[in-house]
Protein backbone atom coordinates (compact mmCIF):
# COMPACT_ATOMS: atom_id res chain seq x y z
CA UNK A 1 0.00 0.00 0.00
CA UNK A 2 1.68 3.41 -1.43
CA UNK A 3 0.69 6.71 0.71
CA UNK A 4 0.15 9.82 0.00
CA UNK A 5 1.70 13.13 1.00
CA UNK A 6 -0.07 16.44 0.29
CA UNK A 7 1.80 20.03 1.25
CA UNK A 8 -1.04 22.18 1.20
CA UNK A 9 -0.80 26.06 1.30
CA UNK A 10 -3.58 27.80 3.09
CA UNK A 11 -2.79 30.93 1.63
CA UNK A 12 -2.74 33.94 4.75
CA UNK A 13 -5.02 34.87 7.43
CA UNK A 14 -8.55 33.18 7.44
CA UNK A 15 -9.99 31.14 4.71
CA UNK A 16 -10.47 33.63 2.18
CA UNK A 17 -7.71 32.88 0.86
CA UNK A 18 -8.06 28.92 0.11
CA UNK A 19 -7.97 27.92 -3.27
CA UNK A 20 -10.35 24.96 -4.79
CA UNK A 21 -7.64 22.91 -4.53
CA UNK A 22 -6.38 23.05 -1.14
CA UNK A 23 -9.68 22.64 -0.35
CA UNK A 24 -10.32 19.66 -1.90
CA UNK A 25 -7.13 18.48 -0.43
CA UNK A 26 -7.88 19.31 3.42
CA UNK A 27 -10.85 17.01 3.03
CA UNK A 28 -9.48 13.97 0.89
CA UNK A 29 -6.74 14.07 4.26
CA UNK A 30 -6.73 11.31 6.93
CA UNK A 31 -4.24 13.00 9.34
CA UNK A 32 -2.82 16.80 9.42
CA UNK A 33 0.45 17.81 10.68
CA UNK A 34 1.54 21.60 10.93
CA UNK A 35 2.42 24.49 13.17
CA UNK A 36 0.00 24.85 16.05
CA UNK A 37 -1.95 28.08 14.94
CA UNK A 38 -2.05 26.90 11.10
CA UNK A 39 -4.14 23.90 11.95
CA UNK A 40 -6.53 26.14 14.10
CA UNK A 41 -7.66 27.92 10.61
CA UNK A 42 -8.65 24.39 9.51
CA UNK A 43 -11.87 23.58 10.35
CA UNK A 44 -12.09 20.09 12.60
CA UNK A 45 -14.03 16.78 11.01
CA UNK A 46 -14.32 13.75 12.56
CA UNK A 47 -11.74 11.25 11.69
CA UNK A 48 -9.09 13.43 10.59
CA UNK A 49 -6.21 13.38 12.64
CA UNK A 50 -4.49 16.41 13.80
CA UNK A 51 -0.28 16.56 14.83
CA UNK A 52 0.56 20.06 15.63
CA UNK A 53 4.40 21.00 16.56
CA UNK A 54 5.88 23.85 17.12
CA UNK A 55 7.00 26.90 14.58
CA UNK A 56 10.92 25.31 14.80
CA UNK A 57 10.35 22.07 14.28
CA UNK A 58 10.34 21.83 10.57
CA UNK A 59 12.25 18.92 9.87
CA UNK A 60 10.96 16.83 12.78
CA UNK A 61 7.31 17.90 11.28
CA UNK A 62 8.24 16.96 7.77
CA UNK A 63 9.58 13.46 9.27
CA UNK A 64 6.99 12.42 11.11
CA UNK A 65 4.84 13.23 8.55
CA UNK A 66 6.63 10.91 5.77
CA UNK A 67 6.58 8.09 8.11
CA UNK A 68 2.85 8.50 8.69
CA UNK A 69 2.66 8.18 4.89
CA UNK A 70 5.02 5.52 4.50
CA UNK A 71 2.70 3.58 6.30
CA UNK A 72 -0.04 3.87 3.47
CA UNK A 73 -2.12 6.87 4.87
CA UNK A 74 -3.38 10.14 3.02
CA UNK A 75 -1.62 12.55 5.16
CA UNK A 76 -1.23 16.19 4.61
CA UNK A 77 1.13 19.11 6.05
CA UNK A 78 -0.73 22.55 6.44
CA UNK A 79 1.40 25.83 5.59
CA UNK A 80 0.52 29.10 5.92
CA UNK A 81 0.61 31.44 2.55
CA UNK A 82 2.44 29.23 0.00
CA UNK A 83 4.28 25.46 1.22
CA UNK A 84 6.99 27.05 -1.19
CA UNK A 85 7.95 30.18 -0.07
CA UNK A 86 10.24 30.02 2.98
CA UNK A 87 8.07 27.28 4.05
CA UNK A 88 7.20 23.74 4.66
CA UNK A 89 7.58 21.64 1.11
CA UNK A 90 11.63 22.66 0.86
CA UNK A 91 11.64 20.66 4.96
CA UNK A 92 9.53 18.27 3.12
CA UNK A 93 11.52 17.44 -0.01
CA UNK A 94 14.64 17.73 1.91
CA UNK A 95 13.72 15.14 4.74
CA UNK A 96 13.06 12.28 1.42
CA UNK A 97 16.29 13.28 -0.08
CA UNK A 98 18.19 12.32 2.95
CA UNK A 99 15.82 10.05 4.69
CA UNK A 100 14.88 6.32 3.51
CA UNK A 101 15.06 5.25 0.07
CA UNK A 102 11.28 4.20 0.39
CA UNK A 103 10.05 7.83 1.06
CA UNK A 104 11.04 8.37 -3.14
CA UNK A 105 8.06 6.21 -3.75
CA UNK A 106 5.45 8.26 -2.68
CA UNK A 107 2.95 10.05 -4.04
CA UNK A 108 4.02 13.50 -3.13
CA UNK A 109 1.54 16.65 -4.19
CA UNK A 110 2.18 19.97 -3.26
CA UNK A 111 -0.78 22.74 -3.22
CA UNK A 112 0.58 25.89 -3.85
CA UNK A 113 -1.37 29.24 -1.73
CA UNK A 114 -1.38 32.86 -1.67
CA UNK A 115 1.92 33.78 -0.44
CA UNK A 116 1.80 37.33 2.08
CA UNK A 117 3.93 39.25 -0.90
CA UNK A 118 1.00 38.72 -3.05
CA UNK A 119 -1.54 39.33 -0.54
CA UNK A 120 0.29 42.71 0.98
CA UNK A 121 1.32 43.70 -2.48
CA UNK A 122 -2.61 43.53 -3.35
CA UNK A 123 -4.16 45.27 -0.19
CA UNK A 124 -1.48 48.18 -1.16
CA UNK A 125 -2.28 48.27 -4.94
CA UNK A 126 0.54 46.84 -7.26
CA UNK A 127 3.96 47.51 -5.76
CA UNK A 128 5.41 43.84 -7.48
CA UNK A 129 3.98 45.65 -11.02
CA UNK A 130 7.25 45.14 -12.19
CA UNK A 131 10.60 42.76 -12.27
CA UNK A 132 11.19 41.83 -8.48
CA UNK A 133 12.22 39.35 -5.93
CA UNK A 134 11.89 37.70 -2.25
CA UNK A 135 14.60 38.28 0.71
CA UNK A 136 14.20 36.18 4.23
CA UNK A 137 15.67 38.37 6.28
CA UNK A 138 15.95 35.56 8.91
CA UNK A 139 19.53 34.80 9.49
CA UNK A 140 18.73 31.37 10.80
CA UNK A 141 19.30 29.54 7.96
CA UNK A 142 22.09 31.71 5.70
CA UNK A 143 24.71 34.68 6.81
CA UNK A 144 24.14 38.03 7.41
CA UNK A 145 26.68 38.53 4.72
CA UNK A 146 25.06 36.88 2.37
CA UNK A 147 21.43 38.79 2.89
CA UNK A 148 23.08 42.08 2.89
CA UNK A 149 25.18 40.95 -0.84
CA UNK A 150 21.82 39.96 -1.86
CA UNK A 151 19.85 43.51 -0.57
CA UNK A 152 22.77 45.27 -2.28
CA UNK A 153 22.57 43.37 -6.06
CA UNK A 154 18.97 43.72 -5.78
CA UNK A 155 18.43 47.28 -5.12
CA UNK A 156 21.26 48.03 -7.73
CA UNK A 157 19.56 46.40 -10.37
CA UNK A 158 16.47 47.78 -9.78
CA UNK A 159 14.28 44.70 -8.34
CA UNK A 160 11.61 45.53 -6.05
CA UNK A 161 12.00 43.57 -2.77
CA UNK A 162 9.85 41.80 -0.38
CA UNK A 163 11.21 40.93 2.70
CA UNK A 164 9.96 38.07 4.84
CA UNK A 165 10.55 36.90 8.38
CA UNK A 166 11.95 41.17 8.26
CA UNK A 167 12.55 40.68 12.38
CA UNK A 168 12.16 38.27 15.31
CA UNK A 169 12.73 37.83 18.37
CA UNK A 170 16.45 36.75 19.05
CA UNK A 171 17.20 39.48 16.11
CA UNK A 172 14.95 42.86 16.45
CA UNK A 173 17.57 44.71 14.39
CA UNK A 174 17.35 42.70 11.05
CA UNK A 175 14.49 45.13 9.04
CA UNK A 176 16.52 48.78 10.31
CA UNK A 177 19.81 47.36 9.08
CA UNK A 178 18.53 45.91 5.81
CA UNK A 179 16.32 49.19 5.27
CA UNK A 180 19.73 50.98 5.62
CA UNK A 181 21.69 49.26 3.22
CA UNK A 182 18.79 50.13 0.94
CA UNK A 183 18.99 53.90 1.96
CA UNK A 184 22.45 53.61 0.08
CA UNK A 185 20.62 52.39 -3.37
CA UNK A 186 17.52 54.19 -2.97
CA UNK A 187 15.76 57.89 -2.38
CA UNK A 188 14.32 58.57 1.08
CA UNK A 189 11.02 59.21 -0.85
CA UNK A 190 10.88 55.44 -2.10
CA UNK A 191 7.53 53.58 -1.16
CA UNK A 192 7.55 51.15 1.43
CA UNK A 193 4.75 48.84 2.27
CA UNK A 194 4.23 47.01 5.80
CA UNK A 195 1.28 44.30 5.86
CA UNK A 196 0.91 42.66 9.40
CA UNK A 197 -1.53 39.53 9.54
CA UNK A 198 -3.34 40.44 6.21
CA UNK A 199 -6.33 38.23 5.75
CA UNK A 200 -6.96 38.25 9.75
CA UNK A 201 -9.22 40.46 11.10
CA UNK A 202 -6.03 42.44 12.98
CA UNK A 203 -4.70 43.13 9.60
CA UNK A 204 -2.84 46.27 9.27
CA UNK A 205 -1.08 48.00 6.49
CA UNK A 206 0.88 50.99 6.36
CA UNK A 207 2.48 53.14 4.13
CA UNK A 208 5.37 54.50 4.41
CA UNK A 209 9.03 56.01 3.03
CA UNK A 210 12.42 54.05 2.94
CA UNK A 211 13.89 56.82 5.15
CA UNK A 212 11.19 56.19 7.84
CA UNK A 213 10.97 52.63 7.24
CA UNK A 214 13.30 51.70 10.21
CA UNK A 215 11.75 53.06 12.56
CA UNK A 216 8.48 51.45 12.17
CA UNK A 217 7.93 48.45 14.35
CA UNK A 218 7.56 44.75 12.83
CA UNK A 219 6.94 41.70 14.31
CA UNK A 220 7.47 38.52 12.52
CA UNK A 221 3.84 38.47 11.04
CA UNK A 222 5.09 41.60 9.21
CA UNK A 223 5.68 40.73 5.28
CA UNK A 224 7.59 44.28 3.66
CA UNK A 225 7.87 45.31 0.23
CA UNK A 226 10.01 47.93 -0.38
CA UNK A 227 9.65 49.72 -3.98
CA UNK A 228 12.02 50.83 -6.71
CA UNK A 229 12.95 53.76 -7.91
CA UNK A 230 10.05 53.32 -10.06
CA UNK A 231 7.55 52.68 -7.91
CA UNK A 232 4.41 55.67 -7.32
CA UNK A 233 2.16 56.47 -5.19
CA UNK A 234 -1.33 57.29 -5.62
CA UNK A 235 -3.25 59.87 -3.63
CA UNK A 236 -6.51 59.46 -2.90
CA UNK A 237 -9.16 62.00 -1.31
CA UNK A 238 -10.49 60.40 2.17
CA UNK A 239 -8.77 56.83 1.23
CA UNK A 240 -5.13 55.25 1.72
CA UNK A 241 -2.94 56.10 -1.10
CA UNK A 242 -2.03 53.03 -3.40
CA UNK A 243 1.28 52.15 -4.35
CA UNK A 244 1.99 50.56 -7.95
CA UNK A 245 5.26 50.03 -9.65
CA UNK A 246 4.56 50.41 -13.66
CA UNK A 247 4.80 47.88 -16.19
CA UNK A 248 7.06 49.80 -18.78
CA UNK A 249 10.39 51.17 -17.86
CA UNK A 250 12.27 53.20 -20.66
CA UNK A 251 15.14 53.67 -19.22
CA UNK A 252 17.74 51.48 -18.45
CA UNK A 253 19.91 53.52 -15.74
CA UNK A 254 16.08 52.72 -13.53
CA UNK B 1 -23.31 56.86 -6.72
CA UNK B 2 -19.69 55.30 -6.13
CA UNK B 3 -18.81 52.42 -7.91
CA UNK B 4 -16.44 49.97 -7.18
CA UNK B 5 -13.62 48.42 -9.26
CA UNK B 6 -11.90 45.15 -8.63
CA UNK B 7 -9.44 43.36 -9.84
CA UNK B 8 -9.38 39.66 -9.66
CA UNK B 9 -6.76 36.74 -10.16
CA UNK B 10 -8.09 33.57 -11.40
CA UNK B 11 -5.00 31.49 -10.90
CA UNK B 12 -3.49 29.69 -13.73
CA UNK B 13 -5.44 27.41 -15.75
CA UNK B 14 -8.88 26.03 -14.86
CA UNK B 15 -10.83 26.68 -11.76
CA UNK B 16 -8.93 24.63 -8.99
CA UNK B 17 -6.92 27.77 -7.79
CA UNK B 18 -9.58 29.64 -7.71
CA UNK B 19 -9.98 31.83 -3.89
CA UNK B 20 -12.88 32.16 -2.01
CA UNK B 21 -12.34 35.59 -1.91
CA UNK B 22 -12.23 35.36 -5.73
CA UNK B 23 -14.68 33.17 -5.93
CA UNK B 24 -16.96 35.76 -3.98
CA UNK B 25 -15.85 38.58 -6.22
CA UNK B 26 -16.46 37.22 -9.17
CA UNK B 27 -20.45 36.91 -8.20
CA UNK B 28 -20.87 40.44 -6.57
CA UNK B 29 -19.36 42.07 -10.20
CA UNK B 30 -22.40 43.17 -12.61
CA UNK B 31 -19.89 43.38 -15.47
CA UNK B 32 -16.46 41.69 -16.58
CA UNK B 33 -13.87 43.20 -18.72
CA UNK B 34 -10.61 40.46 -19.15
CA UNK B 35 -8.45 39.08 -22.07
CA UNK B 36 -11.25 36.88 -24.03
CA UNK B 37 -9.62 33.12 -22.41
CA UNK B 38 -9.72 34.48 -19.18
CA UNK B 39 -12.93 35.80 -19.50
CA UNK B 40 -14.14 32.25 -21.17
CA UNK B 41 -12.90 30.75 -17.73
CA UNK B 42 -15.37 32.63 -15.64
CA UNK B 43 -19.05 30.66 -15.73
CA UNK B 44 -22.00 33.03 -17.22
CA UNK B 45 -24.19 34.33 -14.93
CA UNK B 46 -27.12 36.13 -16.12
CA UNK B 47 -27.52 39.97 -15.37
CA UNK B 48 -23.51 39.86 -15.87
CA UNK B 49 -22.36 41.88 -18.55
CA UNK B 50 -19.64 40.63 -20.76
CA UNK B 51 -16.39 42.78 -22.60
CA UNK B 52 -13.35 40.61 -23.60
CA UNK B 53 -10.80 42.54 -25.22
CA UNK B 54 -7.47 41.30 -26.82
CA UNK B 55 -3.98 40.58 -24.98
CA UNK B 56 -2.30 43.82 -26.25
CA UNK B 57 -4.84 46.44 -24.71
CA UNK B 58 -4.19 46.39 -20.85
CA UNK B 59 -4.35 50.36 -20.89
CA UNK B 60 -7.71 50.39 -22.80
CA UNK B 61 -9.52 48.01 -21.00
CA UNK B 62 -8.41 49.65 -17.68
CA UNK B 63 -9.57 52.90 -19.05
CA UNK B 64 -13.02 51.25 -20.09
CA UNK B 65 -13.24 49.25 -17.03
CA UNK B 66 -13.00 52.58 -14.85
CA UNK B 67 -15.55 54.67 -16.75
CA UNK B 68 -18.09 52.02 -16.13
CA UNK B 69 -17.19 51.65 -12.18
CA UNK B 70 -17.08 55.70 -12.32
CA UNK B 71 -20.87 55.20 -13.40
CA UNK B 72 -21.63 53.55 -10.44
CA UNK B 73 -21.74 49.90 -10.94
CA UNK B 74 -19.44 46.78 -9.54
CA UNK B 75 -17.07 46.26 -12.38
CA UNK B 76 -14.50 43.42 -12.34
CA UNK B 77 -11.42 43.13 -14.18
CA UNK B 78 -10.16 39.36 -14.09
CA UNK B 79 -6.53 38.21 -14.82
CA UNK B 80 -5.04 34.94 -14.94
CA UNK B 81 -2.68 34.11 -12.56
CA UNK B 82 -1.88 37.15 -9.68
CA UNK B 83 -3.34 40.38 -11.06
CA UNK B 84 -0.51 42.13 -9.81
CA UNK B 85 2.70 40.32 -11.30
CA UNK B 86 3.20 41.17 -14.88
CA UNK B 87 -0.44 41.89 -15.26
CA UNK B 88 -3.35 44.35 -15.18
CA UNK B 89 -3.38 45.56 -11.48
CA UNK B 90 -0.34 48.18 -12.42
CA UNK B 91 -2.42 49.41 -15.60
CA UNK B 92 -5.55 50.22 -13.50
CA UNK B 93 -3.32 51.79 -11.11
CA UNK B 94 -1.65 53.88 -13.97
CA UNK B 95 -5.07 54.58 -15.45
CA UNK B 96 -6.20 56.08 -12.08
CA UNK B 97 -2.79 58.11 -11.62
CA UNK B 98 -2.90 59.99 -15.16
CA UNK B 99 -7.29 59.29 -15.34
CA UNK B 100 -9.35 62.01 -14.55
CA UNK B 101 -9.62 63.18 -10.76
CA UNK B 102 -12.84 61.54 -10.35
CA UNK B 103 -11.50 58.00 -10.55
CA UNK B 104 -9.73 58.41 -7.31
CA UNK B 105 -12.82 58.48 -5.44
CA UNK B 106 -13.65 54.74 -6.44
CA UNK B 107 -13.57 51.96 -4.25
CA UNK B 108 -10.67 50.06 -5.67
CA UNK B 109 -10.08 46.31 -4.40
CA UNK B 110 -7.39 44.06 -5.75
CA UNK B 111 -8.16 39.92 -5.07
CA UNK B 112 -4.43 37.77 -5.45
CA UNK B 113 -4.42 34.32 -7.21
CA UNK B 114 -1.59 32.01 -7.59
CA UNK B 115 1.06 33.39 -9.89
CA UNK B 116 2.53 30.95 -12.30
CA UNK B 117 6.05 30.64 -10.27
CA UNK B 118 3.97 29.59 -7.48
CA UNK B 119 1.86 26.92 -9.21
CA UNK B 120 5.04 25.29 -11.78
CA UNK B 121 6.95 25.37 -8.67
CA UNK B 122 4.72 23.31 -6.62
CA UNK B 123 4.41 20.86 -9.59
CA UNK B 124 7.97 20.39 -9.49
CA UNK B 125 9.10 20.67 -5.81
CA UNK B 126 9.97 23.52 -4.36
CA UNK B 127 12.51 25.13 -6.26
CA UNK B 128 12.02 28.50 -4.78
CA UNK B 129 12.32 27.64 -1.17
CA UNK B 130 14.96 29.83 -0.70
CA UNK B 131 15.99 33.29 -1.97
CA UNK B 132 14.13 34.12 -5.42
CA UNK B 133 13.08 36.85 -7.96
CA UNK B 134 10.76 37.23 -10.64
CA UNK B 135 11.81 38.36 -14.33
CA UNK B 136 9.56 39.16 -17.38
CA UNK B 137 11.99 38.66 -20.17
CA UNK B 138 9.19 40.60 -22.87
CA UNK B 139 11.36 43.82 -24.33
CA UNK B 140 8.08 45.65 -25.17
CA UNK B 141 8.23 47.03 -21.71
CA UNK B 142 11.44 47.80 -20.96
CA UNK B 143 14.95 47.67 -22.60
CA UNK B 144 16.95 44.23 -23.10
CA UNK B 145 19.51 45.88 -21.81
CA UNK B 146 18.41 45.79 -18.43
CA UNK B 147 16.93 42.77 -18.31
CA UNK B 148 20.88 41.68 -18.71
CA UNK B 149 21.73 43.35 -15.97
CA UNK B 150 19.51 41.98 -13.56
CA UNK B 151 19.39 38.64 -15.02
CA UNK B 152 23.86 39.01 -14.46
CA UNK B 153 22.89 40.57 -10.70
CA UNK B 154 20.29 37.87 -9.51
CA UNK B 155 22.12 34.57 -10.77
CA UNK B 156 25.63 36.06 -8.61
CA UNK B 157 23.97 36.82 -5.73
CA UNK B 158 22.51 33.13 -5.48
CA UNK B 159 18.86 34.21 -6.54
CA UNK B 160 16.85 31.62 -8.20
CA UNK B 161 15.19 32.93 -11.19
CA UNK B 162 11.62 32.74 -12.59
CA UNK B 163 11.41 33.71 -16.38
CA UNK B 164 8.34 35.06 -17.05
CA UNK B 165 7.21 35.51 -20.99
CA UNK B 166 10.13 33.63 -21.70
CA UNK B 167 9.54 34.14 -25.52
CA UNK B 168 7.13 35.58 -28.05
CA UNK B 169 6.12 35.23 -31.62
CA UNK B 170 8.02 38.58 -32.60
CA UNK B 171 10.97 37.43 -30.34
CA UNK B 172 11.88 33.89 -30.10
CA UNK B 173 15.23 33.94 -28.94
CA UNK B 174 14.55 35.61 -25.19
CA UNK B 175 15.25 32.48 -23.43
CA UNK B 176 18.06 30.86 -25.35
CA UNK B 177 19.94 33.98 -24.89
CA UNK B 178 18.69 34.41 -21.36
CA UNK B 179 20.11 31.43 -20.82
CA UNK B 180 23.16 31.93 -22.33
CA UNK B 181 24.06 34.81 -19.46
CA UNK B 182 22.64 32.63 -16.72
CA UNK B 183 25.42 30.23 -18.01
CA UNK B 184 28.09 32.65 -17.34
CA UNK B 185 27.73 32.08 -13.35
CA UNK B 186 25.82 29.03 -12.59
CA UNK B 187 26.90 25.48 -13.67
CA UNK B 188 25.29 23.71 -17.20
CA UNK B 189 23.81 20.80 -14.71
CA UNK B 190 21.34 23.46 -12.85
CA UNK B 191 18.16 22.41 -12.22
CA UNK B 192 15.61 24.27 -14.67
CA UNK B 193 11.99 23.67 -14.60
CA UNK B 194 9.55 24.62 -17.49
CA UNK B 195 6.38 24.57 -17.32
CA UNK B 196 3.85 25.19 -19.46
CA UNK B 197 -0.24 26.07 -19.30
CA UNK B 198 0.09 24.49 -15.47
CA UNK B 199 -3.38 23.91 -14.27
CA UNK B 200 -5.36 22.87 -17.52
CA UNK B 201 -5.82 19.90 -19.44
CA UNK B 202 -2.62 20.20 -21.67
CA UNK B 203 -0.02 20.70 -18.64
CA UNK B 204 3.31 19.89 -19.31
CA UNK B 205 6.06 20.55 -16.60
CA UNK B 206 9.85 19.12 -17.87
CA UNK B 207 12.87 18.85 -15.67
CA UNK B 208 16.02 19.99 -17.63
CA UNK B 209 19.35 21.57 -16.45
CA UNK B 210 20.61 24.68 -17.74
CA UNK B 211 23.21 23.57 -20.29
CA UNK B 212 20.26 21.59 -22.42
CA UNK B 213 17.61 24.94 -21.18
CA UNK B 214 18.16 26.70 -24.19
CA UNK B 215 17.31 23.77 -26.46
CA UNK B 216 13.72 23.05 -25.12
CA UNK B 217 10.62 24.82 -27.08
CA UNK B 218 8.98 27.56 -25.02
CA UNK B 219 5.95 29.65 -25.75
CA UNK B 220 4.60 32.40 -24.90
CA UNK B 221 2.18 29.94 -21.46
CA UNK B 222 5.31 28.62 -20.08
CA UNK B 223 7.19 29.76 -17.07
CA UNK B 224 11.08 28.58 -16.56
CA UNK B 225 12.14 28.87 -13.31
CA UNK B 226 16.18 28.80 -13.48
CA UNK B 227 17.92 26.87 -10.34
CA UNK B 228 20.88 28.45 -7.84
CA UNK B 229 23.80 26.54 -6.80
CA UNK B 230 21.80 25.23 -4.30
CA UNK B 231 19.05 23.74 -6.31
CA UNK B 232 18.96 20.17 -5.81
CA UNK B 233 17.01 16.98 -7.39
CA UNK B 234 15.64 13.96 -5.25
CA UNK B 235 15.64 10.99 -8.00
CA UNK B 236 12.70 9.19 -7.50
CA UNK B 237 11.43 4.99 -9.24
CA UNK B 238 8.81 5.36 -12.03
CA UNK B 239 8.04 8.82 -11.30
CA UNK B 240 9.56 12.73 -12.36
CA UNK B 241 12.54 13.58 -10.08
CA UNK B 242 11.40 16.56 -7.83
CA UNK B 243 13.41 19.99 -7.69
CA UNK B 244 14.25 21.80 -4.87
CA UNK B 245 16.33 24.32 -3.20
CA UNK B 246 17.36 23.84 0.41
CA UNK B 247 16.05 26.78 3.16
CA UNK B 248 19.48 26.74 4.58
CA UNK B 249 22.47 27.79 3.17
CA UNK B 250 25.79 27.29 5.04
CA UNK B 251 28.41 29.17 3.37
CA UNK B 252 28.68 32.93 1.95
CA UNK B 253 30.31 31.97 -1.40
CA UNK B 254 27.02 30.65 -2.59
Amino acid sequence: MSGRLMVIGLGPGDDRYLTQEAADALQEAEALYGYGPYLEQVPRRDGQARHPSDNREEGARAEAALRHAAGGAKVAIVSGGDPGVFAMAASVLEAIDTGPEAWRTLDVAIMPGITAMLAVAARAGAPLGHDFCAISLSDNLKPWELIERRLNAAASAGFVIALYNPVSRARPWQLAKAVGILAGHLPGATPVVLGRAVGRSDESVTITTLAAAGDIAADMATLVIVGSRETRLVARPGQRALVYTPRAVESVSA
